[in-house]
């Protein structure tokens, strides 16, 4: 199971003097792509939120293969890594224009009670979903 | 009254592709410098906002004199316009390592309560700091 | 003369712990709705700077009306406010999803020669385009 | 050889709805790191940029173990995982005010000619430096 993205542009200020897609801005089209999937499924994390169940990012990785530069046009498929347990990894693709790898990352992302402010189990409703 | 603020040095990340700092970064500046005024003055913002009282930024100006590159080191001087009222307007100027007036700026922060959701006056304590 | 945007959605990454989107990033949306209008009629800004033409801006100003929040979607409408001089002053009014005007900014950017790196007037396929 | 960084103090801008630092700044805090040292080492890597040596990041890994919030103060201590070959591995480790383990990560960096757009070998005052 996975998930494409819509496109998604580069904007100017992700740029750096390098030219180049600054590397830190892959982990925010990382999240876009998880939670544009979750919408997808019909999860809002914005409700998650408010019911209480924030996912923090706890662990990332990233390859980049070539850089992204201004104006690039981009799709990024996700998937889970494997099933949820106490966490839940993701794996993204990025693919250019042109249909180059820019890169490939994962991220693993824990449950927690903002209320008790300590780690929690998947929600049901999400494993339900990715089993 | 006004306040300078230590010395702060440009971020890599903070340039895009023209070599300049990106505009948008001088709002983050000028945010960090009535942060460590409020800071020096015995102001914790962090607990403003645990006792429910929030300063969102209502309206925003800046003259951009001069780019700013990597590596460059400046200060801001941050002085309130008028006394306070169901507002606080702040006003900054940045001048880099070679003493040249890089930029000034102008910032109007509302009051607002997080529980009810709506505009509150300058709390008293503000108030007598200011006035 | 004017220009809407196509739909943008509020990234989780540009909120802050007021849970409001924070007022650098409208900057940032700015600048999206005004080379998104300067492509739609045939002008790329990454050829521009390949040119050597750059424009940085030179003045800005936002009022912010009603705060964006993560997942709230909203369009930028672009306009000129002035026949274009020496510099371009852009005008924006951004719309969320109910309607609701939520903020207006402008901003004045100046033409400058990356080989020379001094002010030069507006290129003459700009002129023509705008007036 | 290790080299630890100046106190840095969180941004409020640098936060997100979580209340947390978003994870995407720890790669912004790692690159100040390596900068920081390389200067105190008497390596200015603005220069390097415009001697036609940049180096792009190519891979990165980070393990946040504790959040970041608004105001905390940390200290970064950075070290090359390796002797310099064709590229440079930084190990990194952050800790808080309170001597708590933040988080830790590494990044790979490249060495590319900017006028030929290809890899490069590693400098030798910088293989000097490090061996």
């Amino acid at each position: 199971m996975n998930y494409t993205t819509k496109t998604i542009v580069v904007r100017y200020v992700e740029t750096d003097q390098m030219k180049f897609v600054h590397h830190s801005n892959y982990l925010k089209y990382f999240e876009m792509a998880r939670l544009e999937w979750l919408a997808s499924l019909g999860v809002s994390y914005a409700s998650m939120e408010k019911d209480g169940i924030l996912m923090p990012v706890i662990s990332l990785k990233t390859e980049l293969k070539k850089p992204l530069f201004f104006g690039d046009e981009f799709q990024i498929t996700v998937s889970l890594k494997r099933p949820p347990t106490a966490t839940l990894e993701f794996v993204y693709h990025i693919v250019n224009q042109f249909g180059q790898k820019v890169c490939e990352g994962n991220t693993i992302l824990a449950f927690l009670s903002s209320e008790k402010n300590c780690p929690i189990r998947c929600p049901k409703f999400l494993l339900d979903l990715f089993t």
